[in-house]
């Protein structure tokens, strides 16, 4: 009998290596189909798997626990490729239409307007600190070629336009090396904002604000994008009105968005949303008077933030203890 | 050496054995996980995969063809649930933004402007052709209990406003049961559209003459949706502008287009594309004034049409040999 036991177990074990080999190969095999279908890049669809691994379906099973399984620290250090993915999305997509993802952010792109949907970045103090290694002058603003050559804006539909490319993840968010502030130059990265007034004065100081939240929490993760916003006209009806700049008709947005997520050390969470308009803002205008409630930025953008935080979770929306 | 080989053969079907076991776990594994991260629905990914599904890599394994991967023939009926959905999308996904399937076309929803991005029909002369068994004025516009309610239109928003709630997959094109035509009064298959002179005239008219089609083509291939698109105004730059309506922010499309695929009995493929203003227009305008190349419809779409065929493939395009 104990013969009959070591042949079982052995037949088990085979069993075993293939059950594995099968899932690898299947898992290979629908990432290629999906990342194909779905234009989305496979950074992205891996993310997507193994932040929601359900270690049970293999415990039920009785194959043991998987070490893919256990959940990853984010605040330890910056991952590569995968890793950094999950890490940047630690909370939920927001939309997975047409994600790609960069080193250190992960952009979802809008084929008809030709402005990100999305951009996804997660800040430490680490990541914003000034770092002499980096230098900005030698990045350039070039076409994101991952993009279909129908829905790729360009630096001509820029020039002339009166408008600045203005960055949705801000380089000065990615200081961790040339390759991450290079990547943060692609024109997917960019849209048309009002330069003097909005671009270079009140959006910059929302975006330096953001950084400075660092020194505040542990773990920082900011989604940025752009609104195309309704408004009354004369015959009282409510219209959606936008310019369109150069042969690609890149559309200008009537206002960004930033919705934040603090994470202190000891796992607090809190939320801070903010909507402002493309156009010239007064110095001192303070920028919260520019926070909104995440509802209508997700109702405007279509799109629903951190939807793997319940809200009621946050300590802190907008400041006011919930 | 017989025994040894028998027991090698038990051992590698058990291990064979495993290898379906995971593989079939994965692939339910996987679809879970993005059936809720892509916001799309079930039958949408299971169809993307078999349509994909590369028999090589069974092959090269050495584990024999598998049936799954044979080509389904479509002219030959109407099959139910993924199998349809594969019939229906035979030729490509225009894209995968949150996808949702009916029994009998298949949708895409864009969440920020409460209007499909796309509907997918495919037509036979049978799914056609008049039934006494269907009764339209049983059907109710109702609300799409799948879109999440910041994203949802209900018949509300369409009240007083004087647009028609003008069906995308047209009714007359789903009389092979009560069923499929039901499903084609939800809101989420409606825009918008000018009653009198558009939705009850001429694009009424463009309805008719894409049924007429399926006398031609056995297979008839209908890709429907909305367009925003940009106009010059008096300052001499472009803009789009369309209006909403409702609490809901319903958006008015400015065009509607039909991507259009023949499918003749020998396999000759044709395509038509129109496109015609949301407006009043004269009875007297000839259909074929509106067709427009592809793509122009699909740079201002967003979106890419029939992929899986390549484009020097047709045999007509709008009429016009290649």
């Amino acid at each position: 009998m104990p013969q009959l036991a070591v042949r079982i177990a052995a037949l088990g074990s085979v069993a075993l290596g293939g059950y594995f080999v099968g899932a690898n190969i299947e898992k290979r095999r629908l990432l290629d189909i999906l990342q194909n279908a779905l234009h989305t890049d496979r950074l992205v669809l891996e993310s997507v798997l193994d932040k929601r691994k359900p270690a049970e379906i293999f415990e039920k099973l009785s194959f043991g626990k998987v070490s893919a399984a256990t959940p990853m620290s984010v605040s330890d250090s910056i991952a590569t490729g995968p890793a950094r993915v999950s890490q940047i999305m630690k909370y939920g997509f927001p939309g997975l239409d047409n994600v790609r993802s960069f080193d250190n952010y992960v952009l979802s792109y809008d084929r008809r307007n030709r402005v990100a949907h999305w951009v996804f970045e997660h800040l430490t103090k680490q990541s914003v600190k000034s770092n002499d290694q980096i230098n900005r002058s030698k990045c350039e603003f070039r076409p994101d070629q991952s993009v279909h050559t129908f829905f790729r804006s360009d630096n001509s539909d820029y020039k002339g336009s009166g408008f600045d490319r203005g960055h949705l993840a801000a380089a000065g968010n990615h200081r961790l090396s040339q390759n991450h502030v290079d990547q943060t130059f692609f024109l997917s990265n960019m849209a048309p904002q009002v330069g003097k007034g909005f671009n270079r004065n009140s959006w910059n100081n929302l975006e330096k604000y953001v950084r400075k939240l660092t020194n505040t929490y542990v773990n920082v993760y900011c989604c940025t994008g752009p609104l195309y916003l309704p408004k009354k006209e004369g015959d009282g009806k409510m219209y959606t009105r936008y310019q369109t700049i150069g042969a690609n008709s890149v559309a200008v947005p009537t206002h960004f968005y930033k919705v934040i997520v603090g994470e202190s050390p000891d796992g607090n969470l809190d939320l801070e949303c903010f909507c402002m308009p493309n156009q010239v803002i007064p110095d001192d205008v303070p920028i919260t008077s520019f926070q909104v409630p995440p509802e209508s930025i997700e109702r405007a953008a279509g799109l629903l933030f951190f939807e793997r935080i319940p809200r009621r979770q946050f300590s802190k929306i907008n400041g006011r203890k919930q």
